[in-house]
């Protein structure tokens, strides 16, 4: 299944033309280019227009890739759904555009998929970060200034995916989408936070908030679910349990703080019933990174009454439906969904990389792979056979 | 249908016999008992044994009546479903059994039909009140310390109803299923608070939470709707929305708050959609209050993305399945369950007298009726033809 045309999904980089003297004009780079849906991406030279009005054009130093992009490069999703994207990537700012003020060239920052233009609603609600204008948009492969890419190759325009677009050397984002971090930080580890690590660390500590000595089950031990579970350890829960159906999965989540594991293969009654057992009538806190709805219904329903919350976390199928019975929310449990862990791209990425810096959280035992960006497709065998947590693609390899 | 036997719901009230040195001996007193399901009550002389450990004998001064005691009056209901039991009354302690030490005779106090033992995880548990030792038990027509009733008819025992059975000039209950109050609060209108006008405030202000400005949808605008609108308009809420069935609700609902009505009758497409359209894409919390199921639908999704929570208060039937596409959770709204407005009984009913009594409530408004005990019967019948809010039962009369 060939991708919609002319919308070629850009995903690559490049290398770097110059470094200096570059500020408003085209830069000629390589990237990594997504012809064809689930054939290997092409290494391509492109050139990348100069940064617009509140846009950034930013030097890719790190990036990586997480199941979303596996998810679009194998074109299973339609246009309209909601992916939790999931791309590790740092940069450094090379030139900036008109109206941009709180980022020059030279910043440290981490650019994300969604984003927070600081004036809608949602960026003024305490509790959202679902910005009105940056807010995820898989189907928009262009930039918001004036609905064309900043990509192309002799001429003919290569577009961008999901804000970010990180497969090549340089990129242009909207400044929403930009979060300007510790230039101390060391770029090869906190290049993970952009994505799926910051959502599952955050579902627990800003959705699912367990305290001190509370329980906790993490259905799914992928990037996500073991972030997830790395914020429950963090969190100071008593009893972590991981819930996957593929059992080699523990012994590496027992790094991140699991302390139990439940395969529902291996039983004959619910998850949620077994966990229930387990735990003198349901734990304090789940948080579902699976995406599957079954999944989903024993994530909630595991959770004790009076005071249990279920967080979901991962991305249903479009047709799925979440089904319970009233009275197993009218017990007092609390069902709640998150997205990029409730972190507002520019306001609080900055401090997760502080939590990282102060030793709070660790980013090292997610990243278990490194490529340089010749062998970018070494990256999506290894996420595909589920060998790799993170693979980080060097781009100056 | 008649009521399973022996256990002949005893509710009703009497006349007092004598006020001093009945500590120890029992009380013979008038109560209206219901002798058959759906059949009008009948007022009786009863027996009313002394309390034993951890209870306590009550003389009733004020009582009322709510939909689940018609709801079990009718007998629809199954063994094993839970009831937002809400009977309005005020009690005098008379005596009290071994081990009450925060209760003595002469003290005024709220009885409820669920209760906080203090000592177990709920009851511990900040955010819970379902207290595994006295949650509301519809079955349990009994005592728990020995497994009797404290009530009886020429010897025959008569049934206890939800720990309150509040139909008699005298009761016995479990010191935790009664909470002391201030004695200066009017007897005849913090009655009201014993049970659904708590349970919607509650739902409202303790689950809820609106802040200050913002928009609340209350579907169901009977006694515990109306309630919830309380809560609102108490909380600051820029626009309350009224959902019913009933238009001519929306007149006494102007009383609690609501400043408008939506009637899902007058439309052709779903009230969530028509709330949205109202409100800029939903409202930022909505309280359901009839227990149907799909009201709690329509509920959940009619709050807006990013911050939107909806609370669920109605019972539901026990075959009902709350269904929704996940999505709806994952665009970060919240969906929560309350039962009695999340109050302890005995920790937080006492605060609930006070903001009466510092005039931060209203509760005159909710009481449209009076009726002396000779004529309970009455109260049923203006509750089943919905004329009355709530209808004062006066047990001298």
């Amino acid at each position: 299944m060939k991708l919609k045309e002319p919308k070629t999904v850009l995903r690559v980089s490049s290398f770097i033309i110059n470094m200096s003297g570059t500020a408003g004009q085209v830069i000629r780079c390589k990237a990594a280019v997504a012809w064809e849906a689930g054939k290997p991406l092409v290494i391509e030279e492109v050139e990348v227009a100069p940064p617009q009005k509140n846009e950034v054009r930013l030097k890719i130093l790190f990036t990586s890739l997480c199941h979303t992009d596996v998810y679009f490069w194998e074109a299973k999703v339609t246009a309209n759904s909601y992916l939790i994207h999931a791309c590790g990537l740092h940069l450094i700012v090379e030139s900036v555009g008109e109206g941009v003020t709180d980022l020059q060239p030279g910043d440290h920052v981490l650019p994300v998929f969604t984003g927070e233009c600081k004036e809608c609603p949602h960026c003024h609600s305490e509790e959202s970060n679902m910005c009105d204008l940056l807010r995820i948009n898989t189907d928009r492969g262009v930039m918001i200034n004036d609905g064309q890419s900043r990509f192309s190759i002799k001429g003919k325009p290569i577009y961008h995916f999901v804000g970010t677009s990180t497969f090549s050397e340089y990129t242009v984002t909207h400044v929403g989408c930009v979060a300007k971090i510790n230039p101390a930080a060391p770029l090869d580890k906190v290049c993970v936070l952009s994505c799926g690590i910051s959502t599952g660390f955050g579902a627990t500590v800003n959705v699912a908030k367990p305290k001190k000595g509370q329980t906790v089950a993490i259905f799914g031990l992928g990037a996500v679910g073991l972030a997830a579970a790395e914020g429950a350890r963090v969190s100071g829960a008593s009893r972590i349990i991981g819930v996957d159906l593929n059992p080699s999965r523990f012994n590496e989540a027992k790094k991140f703080g699991v302390t139990e594991f439940v395969n529902p293969k291996d039983y004959d009654k619910p998850v949620q019933q077994v966990i229930a057992e387990m735990t003198n009538g349901g734990v304090d806190r789940s948080v579902e990174c699976t995406g599957s709805v079954q999944a989903m219904i024993s994530a909630f329903e595991c959770v004790h009454d009076g005071w249990g919350v279920a967080v979901l976390v991962g991305v249903p199928n479009k047709d799925d439906a979440f089904k319970t019975h009233p009275m197993n929310l009218l017990n007092e449990r609390t069902l709640k969904g998150t997205f990029f862990g409730n972190y507002k791209p520019r306001s609080d990425l900055p401090s997760v990389v502080e939590k990282y810096m102060n030793k709070e959280m660790e980013l090292e035992k997610f990243i278990t792979h490194a490529v340089p960006f010749s062998e970018i497709n070494k990256a999506f065998d290894l996420m595909l056979s589920g060998e790799s947590i993170r693979c980080i693609i060097r781009m100056d390899g």
